[in-house]
């Protein structure tokens, strides 16, 4: 790869909901101004009809694509968003922005309160899916942009996908919801309440006002190795590494590293500790437990504002966001006569398929997305 | 329940291995003296041919049927060991002792090492599967009995009575194994290694050296909480807890508890620090990972020794013990042409299942133990 042909991209900020004008977050509490970090890629066409919002997962950022000067770390989904690739970007303008309560450059409990002058840490208000979405819409207007032709995300990025469909249906005329579901089911919360308990039991936690001292790394390298574990299959662990010792001959017979399975959720733990910040996975995490698309009622009704043409896709494989989760939706979809396309993909890598580029998974959106564009154009006509 | 028709056991205790005759332990290290707890149920008979020795799980101990005067917690098992139950102890004599490197009664970490009058901590050498089994010999042969009529036990308690079936194969006459396998998958040790890092992170653990001190309670209930997520499945806990709230009318918008499912997973957290050992965690959970019978080469090698009748039960929802583990053990075992009885058992309960005593699996071991006592008798003419 020469200079010449690699894409470079900056990360953006907008500003926004200043004083007085705060956003009423769904708690009823108020929080501003905002910053949103965010990227584009491609070129948004004169009719502005080529847009397509990317969201992202729990640890992901606004760099969903290409590459930044300096840098040699691609985008999260460069995979999926390039030039002649599922998000094909001669065709389409891309944008991804970093979600609120994050600390990748979107305010969050790590950003100054200028109130206070002080990182918020805690007294940053518990955001919701609806308040990142809401957020999200602000760009798209700052944009010029009238109308979606489609909002796609997987796991966490699914779920504000789901959202924009109900709360914003006249914005976004398609879905592309990926291994995700309605709302966060006991084992999920439970899963993410072990990881927060694990990050607040952390004494350098110091209920959050750590800026600046010894942050809580042992706490949030537990709740990544937890999430590692349930992003990968059985299978997808046992055939990566399956009982390989690391540099032993032998089992070391004390406390130390044995098995790579251990060194590679050591690692991951570490690394992400480097990046990310506790209070933020605290936050969003809590985002994603209090996510209930139909918390009034039935699946159905809720589904019953949405006007887009849905693409649900789940992973055979997935036992954190299970298919059958998936179903429900497209059952719930389906019912309010919407148009709906589905499938199981199969697949060993777990909940992590979403992310690696599963065989097929790109076809299946490229194909969506042509017929979206066709079905937009024949709409606005 | 009136006094008169309770059964009372008192927990008996024999020591073993005294220096300089310590037991070899299969990392080369030598441990002793040794102390085993047990308790036993029922009578033996004369000819010594209706003895049942139960194998318990990573937190078990030896008390797994009946009551303690003066106490009201009934024994781990008791739904499945007693009079007329599936270990009927009106027919057997049922053995059960804590598992070397435990904290209930046996000797681990938590013992006081005689040569320094000092709690082992660390300095106790890393016990396996087959290190416990070598114990629970001393133990058999202390009662006087030349072979067991059956050695049963779930998840970590049926790789005991496997290693029992390969390790002792003319001591033993069956072995009941339910939701375990011949080794810990990759996805196993990870879980595992998430609970030693929570423990081993809690700066109260130090080193191990925390007796007499401030206990690693945060760590060990979040090992605790890890686990109990991995015993039960997606859909008991669904059903159990779903997405409800605990006494609250609405979300709280903070980090304290919003849902019961949080609560159950704390105070099932809290409570087992009360009870247990964080360093017999550490010791026990690696004596799981280190397990592998077929270490040396292929699984129907491994089983190349054993001689005993075989009945594996897995159940259909467990994914910390799936089925197909157990399913490869009996192609393994009917590869060696020995009489195997396998059963899967539809249950929503997860890998708890064992414990819980679902439909059918008290009937399926009474046949067997039944059908046990038939052969060995017809063996012994």
């Amino acid at each position: 790869m020469t200079e010449q042909n690699i894409d470079y991209f900056e990360t953006q900020y907008i500003t926004f909901c200043e004083p007085p004008d705060e956003l009423v977050l769904k708690s009823g509490e108020k929080l501003g101004p905002i910053t949103l970090a965010y990227e584009t890629y491609g070129k948004l066409n004169k009719d502005k009809s080529n847009a397509i919002m990317i969201y992202h997962a729990l640890s992901g950022d606004a760099h969903a694509a290409g590459y930044h000067k300096g840098t040699k770390k691609p985008g999260w989904w460069i995979n999926m968003i390039g030039p002649g690739k599922a998000f094909d970007t001669d065709k389409y303008f891309v944008i991804c922005s970093n979600i609120l309560g994050s600390c990748m450059g979107t305010t969050g409990p790590s950003s100054i309160n200028p109130k206070t002058n002080q990182p918020y840490g805690l007294s940053f208000p518990v955001v919701t899916i609806e308040d990142m979405v809401a957020a999200q819409k602000y760009l798209l207007d700052h944009l010029g942009i009238k109308k979606l032709l489609c909002g796609a995300g997987g796991s966490m990025g699914g779920s504000q996908a789901l959202r924009w469909a109900v709360e914003y249906p006249d914005y976004i005329h398609s879905v592309i919801s990926i291994a995700t579901n309605t709302r966060h089911s006991a084992q999920q919360i439970a899963l993410q309440e072990v990881a927060r308990q694990a990050i607040m039991s952390d004494p350098d936690w110091q209920e959050g006002n750590y800026y600046g001292k010894s942050i809580p790394a042992r706490g949030l390298a537990l709740a990544r190795m937890i999430g590692h574990i349930t992003y990968m299959s059985e299978t997808s662990m046992e055939e990566k590494f399956g009982r390989k010792l690391i540099s032993k001959e032998r089992l070391g017979y004390d406390f130390s590293t044995d098995f790579e399975v251990e060194s590679y959720l050591k690692y991951r733990g570490d690394s992400f500790v480097q990046r990310f910040d506790a209070n933020s996975y605290l936050y969003i995490s809590k985002a994603l437990d209090y996510f209930d698309l139909a918390e009034d009622g039935k699946l159905k009704d809720a589904f019953a504002p949405a006007k887009a043409h849905f693409l649900i896709v789940s992973f055979s494989s997935d036992w954190l966001y299970p298919s059958h989760q998936s179903k429900s939706m497209v059952k719930a979809l389906k019912a309010n006569d919407l148009d709906v396309s589905d499938i199981e993909i199969s697949s060993t890598y777990g909940h992590d398929a979403f992310l690696v580029g599963v065989e097929g998974l790109s076809e299946i959106i490229r194909h969506f997305l042509t017929r979206m564009s066709k079905t937009y154009a024949h709409a606005r006509k």
